[in-house]
């Protein structure tokens, strides 16, 4: 099956993903997840050596069917990026080719403008050994390459697609960098704290535990900082307040 | 083998990889070569489901024997991580604990802060079918989780560990984002490029190609641009030269 296609948008859902002369079913398979773990759908392949459909490749996909189901086959790689206003060839060793290279993280939002700006675009992924031939790069517009230990930057198929599909997904996420995961519970009041603390405190003081008073101040200081960082919700000051009524009770459960 | 051994220090070579509970020789093998891939050397495995050493995970590591060479074993997760300051978890399902989360990016800055300060720093992974359990979760600081399509979010083992070491290297990584490969070729010097545009033109002026004259100084601008466009090397300006002596001549190979 070859040639275009315009009822395929190459323009929805992300950068079409091309892999030439993949060898092993199992990195298609592991590759299909890949993407669909990402959001990416359109999977072509040229001339896999082992063959289309594969087996191998179903197991490993883990339930991206989708991605396999659309999959396209490709005799060349002329014919698998005809459709393609820009494409990147996945290449560290450019081997003689003066061409730009990129991050996946530049390639990211490069693509995104290119997409949203309604150009189709591409990304190529040589054979598991010995990557894209120049014949490939040519017809590519930009290298794309993956910042990693020098000594050992020899990715697996699948990884290399997963760290483009990635960074394509990130470009676009708002997740913030890091949150409280409440599972819905809200944190807890600042009077609440207040509450605790002034408990706290008073069981604390008939202990002798906050002499001398001249250290008092800072000790409490210091205990209301430490329940601070603990950000807690309403859930975990009740769980303190028993903890406070359970110490003073000298019992696993104690009535306050 | 378990406990803490002061001569393995934690703070060397980036984050601590440990693996709960892995099935898998074989995603164990691709956990070490995605964590060399990173610069990660130190991997831990507790109660690994197929036994230690393991031939499949050998053979999926890829060459990256120096990670399999020091991996050590441990019978819990508390032992696996008593010599760590800071923990996090990979989970993106906290089930009902309240506990902070970051994002790999997020996490890759936090952990480069915390071994630049001498805190020793580790990652959890659990199982490959059901994840890490809570009382794993409740011996981590943080929860690491990455952002993905949520529709198919779940991550092969040594894909998860993947992008955490990605994120670990490029937070340290000044790879700019686009630059062009030459293979140490320079980029051609201006005086070189206006050579070529006066040779090109007056050719062209031979030729009525820049008829009308009116018109001339538009035409003349675009060409200029669409070959500055091109960024060429000295090598591409002689190639350029050959091509437009080659044209003129009307044969193949021309002498200018």
């Amino acid at each position: 099956m070859a040639g275009t296609d315009k009822t395929r948008d190459a323009t929805l859902g992300g950068p079409v993903v091309v892999l030439i002369d993949p060898q092993l079913g199992e990195n298609i398979g592991m590759t299909a997840r890949a993407m669909l773990n990402c959001g990416l759908t359109e999977l072509r392949l040229v001339r896999p050596r082992d063959g289309w459909p594969s087996e191998a490749a179903q197991s490993a996909a883990s339930g991206a069917d989708q991605v396999l189901e659309r999959t396209r086959l490709y005799d060349t790689t002329a014919e698998a990026v005809a459709d393609l206003a820009r494409v990147y060839a996945a290449s560290a060793r450019p081997r003689g080719l003066v061409k730009p290279m990129v991050t996946p993280r530049r390639a990211a939002g490069e693509m995104r403008a290119a997409l949203a700006g309604g150009a189709s675009v591409g990304v190529l992924f040589g054979p598991e050994r010995s990557g894209l031939v120049n014949d490939d790069l040519a017809l590519a517009d930009t290298l794309l390459a993956v910042p990693l230990n020098p000594a050992f930057a020899s990715l697996n198929l699948a990884m290399a697609v997963l760290l483009v599909g990635y960074e394509w997904f990130q470009a676009a996420d708002d997740t913030p960098g890091r949150r409280l995961e409440t599972g819905g519970q809200p944190p807890a009041e600042k009077a609440e704290l207040v509450n605790l603390f002034q408990r706290l405190e008073s069981a604390l003081d008939e202990t002798g535990f906050l002499h001398p008073p001249e250290k008092r101040p800072g000790m409490v200081r210091n205990l209301r900082n430490m329940i601070q960082r603990m950000d807690p919700t309403d859930q975990d000051l009740r769980t303190l307040h028993g903890i406070i009524s359970a110490l003073r009770s000298g019992r696993g459960k104690a009535d306050d």
